[in-house]
This record gives C-alpha cells, sequence and structure tokens, in this order.
C-alpha cells in the first residue's frame, strides 16, 4: 500500500481507533499518526504501543496540519470536540468519525466546521466487548461493513479517501444516509444490546443467592448474553440516547412481537410459537449466506449451549 | 469404564439422546442399545451411524428388558409415551429424560409408571442449535451442568446410577426441586429465547426490503442472536408451554426492566443507563469465574461484534 495521507490526527483512541491506527501503521498509509486523549494514562499506553508519532491532551495540538482526523471519542463528547478543533483545522482537511450513530453527528459536528474542510461522517461495524487501545488488533475489520453517510453536497474526493481507508482495513463500504442508517443499526445492533443488557440485568435483580445458579447453567442461552452485555457502559450510553428516537421505535416493534409470544404462551397456542420459531430460522440461513457468520464462529457456535 | 446397565432403551435419538449413545458405545458403558423414533427415516439414520442395536418405531418393542429407559423426545409427546411403555417396563428399571421442563414429566410421566419403576427426571444442560441424531458428539457434555429432579422417595440407588451416567459422559451433577429447576432454567435459558426467537421475529416482520440490510450489518449483537432463533422449534414451543408459568413469571420481571432502560433513553437519564450497563459486566465475570465459558468461545467472541 501507498501513503494516502500525510497526517492522520485520533480524537480518542480506544479499540476502534487504536486497530485501525494498526492498520495504517502496518500498511504505512500515513506518514504520521498524532492522537488525543483524556487522560495522561491513555496516552502512555498509545506511546507505548507505538500508535502515535504525537500525543496531546489538547486536541487543538493534535489536528494542526492533519489532513485526517477521526473522532473515535464516545459520542457525547463529539459537539466539545468539533467545538474545540473547528478553528485550528486545515483547509482541506477531512473529518470522519467510527461513531454507531449518524445523524447526531451531522447535527453535533457539522455546525463547528469551518468552509473547506469536508465532514464524511462512518461507522465501522466491527467490535469487540473489549475496550482500550490495548485490546485493538488489525485484522478486527477484516470482512465486516462500514457505512459513510456523506451529506449529498459533499466533496466525492473526501468521500473516496475514507472509503479507501477503510477497504485497506478489509472492510467493504456502503453509502446511505444519516436516517436509514440509524434506523438499520437500531435494529441490528442496539436493539439487541438494549435487550442484552435488560435480560442480564434482570438476573442481576435476582439478587446473590440465585445468582451462582445463573452462573452455572448459564450454558443454556443466557451466557451469550453476557457478553453483549459487558460492552462499554460509557460508548452504549451515549449511544442509546443520541439515537433515541430510533431505538424506542423498534422497542415498541419488539414490545408488540413479544407480547403476540407471550400470549400465545399463556394460551398455550403451540401453533402459533411453531409458525414464529420456524420463520426465524430463514434469517439465521440469511446471515449465513451473507457471509457475516464466519466458519470459526460457526464451528464454535456448535459448542455454545442452545438447551433448555 | 466398566458396564453400568446391561440394556439402555432411547425413546427418541435427536442431538442429545444421539450425543449420550455415543458417550455409552465410546466407554462401552451398556451391552445393549435400543431406539425408538417416529420416523423410519430417522431409525435408518440412527442404525446408518451404528448408534442402537435394536430399532423400531413401536416404543413397547424398544423399552422391554431394559434397565434404562432414556425419554429424548419432545415434552409434548412424555405423557402419550409414558402410558405406552408402562405396562412394558421391567421391574426395577429406571426411567429417565433430558426434557427442559421438569414439573411437567412428574406431572405427565409419574402416574403412568408401575410400582417398582424408578422415575428419575433429568435435564442435561447443554446443546447447539443444530438438531437430529447426526449432528450429536460425544463430547457435547463435557464441563456442563446436569440437573436431576427425583422426588424426595425416590431410590437413591436409582438416582446413583442416573448421576453416574452422566459423569461418565462429563457432566457435573446436582439435585433439586422440580420447581427450582424450572424457575432457575426459565431465567438461564428459556427466557433468553423467547427474547431471541422475539427479536429475530422483529427484523423478520420488517420486510425482504430491509433484510438483506439487517443480514450485512448483523455482526453488531444481532447474529448472536440469530443463532439461538435458530434452536429445535418444536422443542421449544414445547418447553415453554410445558414451562409456562416459570417463563410468564421471568418475562414480567424483565418487562419491568426494560421498561425501566427504556424510560432512561426516552428521558436521556445517562446516569441510570450508566449504572445498569456497568453492574452487567459483573454477571460477566460471574460466568468466566464459574468456569461455563469457555477458553475458545472467549477467543472467538473478541471475533464477534459489539460495536455498535
Amino acid at each position: 500500500m501507498s501513503v494516502m495521507f500525510d497526517r492522520v490526527a485520533f480524537i480518542g483512541m480506544g479499540l476502534i481507533g487504536s486497530s485501525l491506527a494498526r492498520v495504517i501503521r502496518r500498511d504505512g498509509l500515513a506518514n504520521e499518526i498524532s492522537a488525543a486523549a483524556r487522560t495522561t494514562e491513555t496516552l502512555d499506553t498509545i506511546q507505548r504501543l507505538g500508535l502515535a508519532d504525537q500525543v496531546s491532551t489538547d486536541t487543538a495540538d493534535v489536528v494542526r496540519g492533519a489532513d485526517l482526523v477521526i473522532l473515535c471519542t464516545p459520542l457525547s463528547a463529539f459537539g466539545k470536540i468539533a467545538a474545540a478543533i473547528g478553528p485550528h483545522l486545515k483547509d482541506g482537511a477531512i473529518v470522519t468519525d467510527v461513531g454507531s450513530a449518524k445523524a447526531c453527528v451531522q447535527r453535533e459536528v457539522g455546525p463547528h466546521m469551518p468552509k473547506g474542510v469536508h465532514l464524511v461522517p462512518g461507522h465501522p461495524v466491527a467490535g469487540t466487548e473489549h475496550s482500550g487501545p490495548e485490546h485493538g488488533f488489525a485484522e478486527l475489520f477484516l470482512d465486516r461493513w462500514c457505512v459513510l453517510t456523506p451529506a449529498p453536497d459533499t466533496d466525492r474526493d473526501a468521500v473516496a479517501k475514507v472509503r479507501a481507508l477503510w477497504e485497506a482495513a478489509g472492510m467493504s463500504v456502503s453509502e446511505m444516509t444519516t436516517s436509514h442508517h440509524d434506523q438499520i443499526l437500531a435494529i441490528t445492533s442496539h436493539l439487541p444490546h438494549v435487550i442484552s443488557y435488560s435480560i442480564v440485568d434482570t438476573a442481576y435483580q435476582l439478587g446473590e443467592d440465585l445468582q451462582d445458579e445463573v452462573f452455572r447453567y448459564s450454558g443454556g442461552g443466557f451466557r451469550d448474553f453476557t457478553r453483549i452485555a459487558a460492552s462499554d457502559p460509557i460508548m452504549w450510553r451515549d449511544i442509546l440516547i443520541e439515537n433515541r428516537d430510533a431505538v424506542l421505535d423498534i422497542l415498541s416493534r419488539f414490545d408488540e412481537d413479544l407480547t403476540n409470544l407471550k400470549r400465545a404462551i399463556r394460551r398455550g397456542d403451540g401453533e402459533e410459537l411453531e409458525r414464529v420459531f420456524t420463520r426465524t430460522r430463514a434469517i439465521r440461513r440469511g446471515i449465513i449466506e451473507a457471509g457475516q457468520e464466519k466458519l470459526e464462529d460457526q464451528k464454535v457456535s456448535t459448542k455454545s449451549s442452545d438447551k433448555g
């Protein structure tokens, strides 16, 4: 790979940012990487891992002279960061992000971008339940999808450059409107997280007496939820609040569907249960065909129990 | 291992039954295995796999002379099977099962057991989302828990024999009352299944236009639910109906906890969300400490996305 950017600035460098920095280092995609973080502890880790040439707690310092600025903090910090870096961005710079909700990026970052700076919001749909720069790895993005949500009048060259970066990381890249992104991700990611947090909290609230037994018999399905519910609390607090309209909308639909199942269970309506449980299998096949379930995941999945 | 039973009869031989039959064959735990199934197709598969010495669609044929009879069909068939085999059971025979709800076994099988026959209901908490005898494997039970729920006056020798069989399969075995079992499993397994079926059905009902995109971006959490929601529809129809009281009770609690989260999202109450999302992490640690998350699962879990 050849150099794509002279200088890339990361604002925040957790799991996603550090994984992308590793890709940039591995393939020599930038001459220089700078990184800002809130704590000197994180900056020390970033330096120890060799992920940045220059680090600072001052975001303005870090973006000066950068061709590409990538926001990798929790979403609630975006507005403040945009206000702080706006005046220091170089003419022609591209600003992108990795946030899991997109309408809020346009809304909170957009107004602070000076003329001549290109905002290209992005969302690499990849991750693990671990957080922090020490848990990143360059292969995180392989064969996953990245969504870009530029406004219609955005400079196409800027969009192409951000696209090329994620493609270099191994992702397929698609473009859509912010509202479409926020609806789709509300279903495929935000809803599963709310539900997982909720179900694990239900178990938590049963009290310590029952918890040991819940751990012991977690192989029957519960265990999978606990992994999702171990995700970064701050990141998820922000995603759910920033994308609240789409999340609440899909939660209402989920409520209706769950009520239907509850009613069938209460009435002993086996036909309805069988009908629903049969059609949900088709979705699984679709996921496997779409290549979003890897062979190795499938292999291990046979060890993960689904037996009552 | 030495021979534990002269003759073991399986009524139904799907994933669980065939896995146990493989253990019995591997370790020579029985001199003879007989198996009944509803269809000759399944019986052919069982014979082709060498999992039984004698097969029949007639359950009475299969249990004659058996020391141990294991019910491995969906729960809704138990009452009818018990009535059919009762008169043909040998004096001193042990009858057990692998069903995921236990009060119903006592209720539906118990009355058909002649004096001198020992009913020891059991539940090996292990499985995969695949069903059928061809998907079984002897290692399925390794390091998982099996729950036995004998009535207080059950012959202790009979309980000890069933315990020894599951221990030979690599399981830890515990005993508890049927109602306690049904409550615990409602939380750790039945609730996760209802929720997974429901969430995947919500996506299904969005229509085909959106489904392709749901597949594509499923890595954000949804994918894990689709695996659970691909479980055997008949088996799960029966579990939820047979254990409906405990399932509906835990669903009400879940409803309350989800309503609390929805309210926090709607109000933008980040503190409450952060508080809940932080305490759910503790549950994950408990599961890992209880040894119910294997190292290989953990390794692969880093490839399974939890990013919004």
